[in-house]
């Protein structure tokens, strides 16, 4: 997998994905998108990674669809007429994927389904795709220079990759409307008071605030028991009832009990550290894998 | 259609919605809430209309049902006995939308299927169904004079107006149940430090803020995007996984880059303000329809 | 029944919970698990109880599930290697029930059907099951003294008891991965912050602030109305669309404007306080009582 537009860096267990196209301030295309995408199964198949960091290359974080590109910029097969039912019939052909489908949201499914903590480290401009992209991701950490803004509405298109479904989750509906209506682009303090940032931090502290976050969430973790959360948390926030997230919480308890339960149980008792062992995606329990 | 209750006004493409029965604190009658109904499909309809602000005449926004009225204040007929299944199968049924269906749920019907966004200029008492009307608007703002309240529970019936779907989703649901549950009603700070309204304002300066946000929000742009904009986010927000909200957000950014989006990036790259000209309902997607 | 790990007690219509182990920190067992869920359960049940304060005896509210105890201390039947279609197919089998359904989260779907408001009074350690089995509880009033953690992760096994449908309605995505991930206990101060906890209290004033709150919520109330609307507001709050809501809000509206809305409506003309006489459950609407 070649990867053009996306640096892919592994240290003590973190990856640390940067955005590179400093000279285009990281603007998106399909290029990117098919980077972002691989890059994203890529973490959530090695299990020498235990959380991500996605960053920019530069002053910018990114600054959206790239829009100086030649021809049609969105990548779509304009002799279509897609209807919802060939999106429901056919999401998966390769003339639905490259001619309808939205790039953004194959990215956000591609965070969805990562089986790490997903940290995002804005360091400056995130703006269309630069801000929607972030959802996805766990936490948004921002530098004072950061600046996010949902600008969908300025360019006559809609807020995408799956924003609708991440943006109100973070900052409650009010605040999203506000978001996506304006079109602002706000800072960071703005976007912490709205709830959409996490922290602020000087420029040359944010990768070391993200890095340590990811620490946090991974020395000493389980790996299994945090892929299952993190799947857990925004599978089952959106069930119909408790009563369904009971039952994957009784699969999820069981299969982490019986194996890296164990040892946690018997570090406690010990006073001791505990030492997990599992690793993901391999361990991943069966009943669990389509989650 | 005749509006008795409700004084219907357009001025620079914004529609102002004004409660009209100040002699009664604007109460709220199943005459308003026809009114309502229509006032808001109508705003869906017209294409002259960008946005809606929503206030009541007089010193009150609305003190609730009309109790003072004769007779069946609710306008039940109280010689059925309706279960579940009567809702699902005879929902447009005249009997069972007169005699059953919560008046203040088919107001938040037609603002919750209102194609532009809605704001509540909360000039003074917004009371049951006065504080429920306002959940599916998309903006609350406040005169330090409002107090809002859902006191449904001093009157020994609950919150209605699809009320119970859209407050967790503003206030979260500890704040939500105890708007509900204590039935007290609040100041405007109180309401703003819960998340419920989104700002303050003197008397004097209420309607300008409203009618300055709604043209933030329209003014330069597209009708189409804004439309489809709104719906998404609070149709996706409810969807069982991203995925969903993928398939919509991939016919939305399709229709809307292939139209609006096209001046949008010419635009964008000419350095001149975009002129849309796309209508709604007209120029909506027909795959987006039924959104 | 008997109950050996909580005491139950009714005074003026408020029943206190007790958590009642203080010599092991309160700590969680199979035991207290069913305990919990037939005092709920009994709560429902009981007519003369309107609403619900959990505490602990002595210093701690629940220290987590006991691992102190002899062998299994899940209670989990290793022999099993259940799947998700085990789960749909016997979900009330005695064997499914006892060897691989989540303890916490049995007592979670108990506080999910209660009735009646449920107020947690947090008076110290609430770490574990003690800290997730308090989100399906309407409220989370704190003690200066109380510490909260969501220590799952530290111990290779997953948060439980349905928390990741409650958490986030409560206090966002954002934060709800924090202290997941993070597994820390955090101070009161920190809670209220993250708006996890509604109020801190000086440990002496803890129960009296949270039995207020109970009176505050029932004292000339309509037990009908308030159980409809505990019932709609989580029910609805995760419903697919508005339109179900309205459903539901219609019976309710109906069934209870016909009853106590009937003395409600009369005594705010009268100007006197209302005296509801409904009973819960003897009085819910035959139409709601699968709600």
């Amino acid at each position: 997998m070649q990867r053009e537009t996306v640096r892919y860096d592994v240290t003590d267990g973190i990856a640390v994905l940067t955005l590179d196209r400093p000279e285009n301030l990281n603007a998106f295309t399909v290029q990117m998108a098919n980077d972002l995408e691989a890059a994203f199964d890529e973490v959530s198949a090695d299990p020498a990674v235990g959380a991500v960091v996605v960053t920019g290359a530069g002053k910018a974080f990114c600054a959206g669809m790239d829009l100086s590109s030649d021809g049609n910029v969105f990548g779509l097969d304009e002799t279509l007429r897609p209807t919802m039912q060939d999106l429901d019939d056919h999401f998966d052909d390769p003339a639905i994927i490259s001619g309808v489908r939205d790039t953004g949201g194959r990215v956000s499914l591609a965070i969805y389904r990562c089986t790490k903590p997903v940290i995002a480290a804005i360091n400056g401009a995130a703006v269309g795709i630069g801000a929607t992209m972030t959802l996805p991701m766990d936490f948004r950490l921002a530098s004072e220079k950061a600046r996010i803004g949902f600008v969908f509405g300025r360019l006559g298109i809609v807020p995408e990759a799956a924003s609708s479904w991440f943006l109100p989750r973070v900052v409650g509906m009010q605040n999203a409307l506000e978001l996506v209506y304006s079109a602002d682009i706000v800072d960071a303090t703005t976007a912490k008071d709205m709830g959409l940032v996490r922290s602020v931090h000087a420029p040359d502290e944010l990768m070391d605030a993200a890095l340590a976050l990811a620490h946090r969430f991974t020395d000493g973790r389980s790996r299994v028991a945090t892929a299952l959360t993190r799947q857990m948390m925004y599978r089952n926030s959106a069930a119909r009832s408790p009563v369904e997230a009971h039952k994957v919480d009784s699969l999820a308890m069981f299969y982490t009990s019986v194996a890296d339960g164990k040892e946690g149980v018997a570090a406690f008792l010990g006073k001791r550290a505990a030492e997990f062992s599992s690793r993901v995606p391999e361990d991943l329990p069966e009943a669990l894998r389509d989650l």
